[in-house]
């Protein structure tokens, strides 16, 4: 990523062409393998050894209903991948080669929406959808979140959504799961320790608070009034600004278009409400330049997907999951462990240890 | 801890004056309160209120079987850990006042060795000993593993060994925990990070490996051959050299004490390999000083006090949980996400996104 730029690539390839142009599943090659497929013979290969993978691991299928009776979704898919990751065997990145590696890879990113749909299919009382081998990656979210066949323009919709969020450089996750790599553990253990990290506020616990933005608000007419409010208050804008992009945020650009292309009252209301904290932060804050970042239009495009808001920050883990394990691979090419150095800046004990009481 | 010095201390306390005065409850309420208990009051108030929390939680009662038959101890603790803090619905730091981050991580430390103890008794076909309330950690940890009274002795020189353990710096895992606990996700997630980093074969997979050292030299008279053998070949001494002692690892020196107060053959054998190893190195490598560390004499008291090699790593992580949520607690005084910047070092694409296949 180059921030500065408003620059956002995979593997030097800009990620909104990518986007645009290639199924999710091209780009999980790109980043796995290294290379785009660049025959349909090569494509068909990737896509038919990742397919048959999403199936929810045997183990799952008996003790999934208790874990998501006690859990919400992301910390259910902590807890699942976890104990798939244990089922399957994976063994510590320290005694594996590369394809032994690049295979559990292809499993947990594999598995994760199949058990993200069916925990959320468990918790309202659904029975989980398996995966569809004639189904895309994004087709198949559709499928087994909701159990009807997606419209194409929505499968295109979410593809855009899940490929832009792949990967971005060393976010907290990214980096979590690059420090648990560098001690040799295996593969189940670097994604589940990203999963805690994504699932907290900081990081990946937000989108749907954009869309809460766009629920108080309602109509086009209180977009001024509330937004002037919450500027004048000091509150913090859901949706808008990032630690990284100064310029417009790439992915909320591509996102917006993707939304304007479905169209209908929530896209006109968020467009509008985007302008006006724009205008609104041009004339109370002067020089602070605040852009839509990728969580408001994401949130938008989700919604119009059909993708309900508690499932926001599981579909953001279930593409980032791609990123996670490309990253753990490239980790694991030269094991080293991540320890920094640390300094105690806490008070002395206020005299020797006291005798033994 | 200041490694050029050789000194270990939690809050400024030497970690050796600790593990000799202590119980290790003590030296938890140091480092969850900041200050040891002064009054025989204050140690049974910290008592009454961590050992009720040591029992199994409800719902790995019956999901535990199904993990132990599909996990080894740690991947096992992984997804139980997981589980617990969901049923128990741990919330995001983000959203907690410190008592309620305190409650947790009193919960997810006390929860731990009863997981891991029963991982290993269901793994060989043995039921869970529940906790015992009138025993302290150290002997409820042996209680728990074996199912028999542990002796006073063997008692005391495990908790010499969980004391020294507890924390150390940022290790891995202790800066896993941390850089999780930065985006405000809840202490489960903070944890359960941490086991993965700690189940790294370079983090805490290698004490087991420092026994196996000795298992094959088998008796004192082989230990000269052996290790110089292996100094030639330029193969690795497992359980001797660390990254930041310089000196002697103080906790080494502290478990080498406790070893020979217990005395018998692998004691002996252990001190005479040491001593061996130290000696070759002085002839074959001079000028590089390799000093026993800490999983050294760790691997023989653990096995002295009939801790199995199995459950080495996870006699490590039992106390280190203590540490770990320590460390959550303090890195989310002041919530601040962890997110290093990176940049792309690798090949450009060798031309424009080639055309939709």
């Amino acid at each position: 990523m180059r921030g500065s730029e408003g620059f956002y690539h995979y593997r030097q390839y800009s990620a909104v062409e990518l986007a645009a142009t290639r199924p999710l599943e091209d780009v999980w090659r790109l980043l796995i393998d290294g290379a785009l497929p660049s025959t349909p013979a090569e494509r068909a290969a990737f896509n038919d050894e990742v397919r048959p993978l999403r199936a929810l691991p045997p183990i799952l299928v008996s003790v999934l209903p208790a874990i998501a009776s006690a859990s919400e979704p992301m910390n259910g898919l902590r807890t699942a991948l976890s104990l798939a990751a244990a089922e399957r065997g994976c063994r510590p990145l320290y005694d594996l080669d590369h394809a032994a590696r690049r295979a559990d890879a292809l499993l947990m990113a594999a598995v994760t929406p199949t058990i993200l749909t069916a925990l959320y299919r468990l918790r309202h009382d659904q029975q989980p959808v398996p995966p569809r081998d004639d189904l895309d990656y994004a087709a198949n979210y559709l499928w087994m979140l909701t159990g009807k066949e997606p419209e194409p323009r929505h499968a295109d919709a979410i593809k855009h959504y899940l490929i832009s969020t792949i990967d971005h450089g060393f976010n907290a996750s990214t980096f979590t799961a690059r420090v648990i790599a560098s001690t040799g553990a295996d593969m189940g253990a670097c994604v589940v320790g990203a999963i805690g990290a994504l699932s907290g506020p900081l990081h990946g616990g937000a989108p749907s608070r954009a869309l809460d933005l766009l629920d108080e608000i309602g109509s086009l007419d209180r977009a001024r009034p509330v937004v002037t409010a919450k500027v004048v208050n000091g509150e913090r804008i859901m949706g808008f600004g990032h630690a990284v992009y100064t310029t417009e945020d790439p992915r909320s650009a591509m996102l917006k278009e993707v939304a304007q292309s479905l169209g209908g009252p929530l896209v006109e209301l968020a467009t509008q409400v985007e302008q006006t904290v724009v205008a609104v932060l041009a004339d109370l804050k002067p020089g602070r330049h605040l852009n839509a970042n990728v969580e408001f239009y994401a949130g938008v495009v989700m919604s119009l997907c059909g993708v309900p808001p508690e499932m926001f920050t599981p579909t953001f883990a279930s593409s980032r999951a791609i990123g996670w394990t490309a990253n753990v691979i490239e980790q694991a090419r030269d094991l080293k462990i991540i320890r920094p150095s640390a300094r105690y800046v806490g008070p002395p004990p206020p005299q020797p240890v006291p005798p033994l009481l």
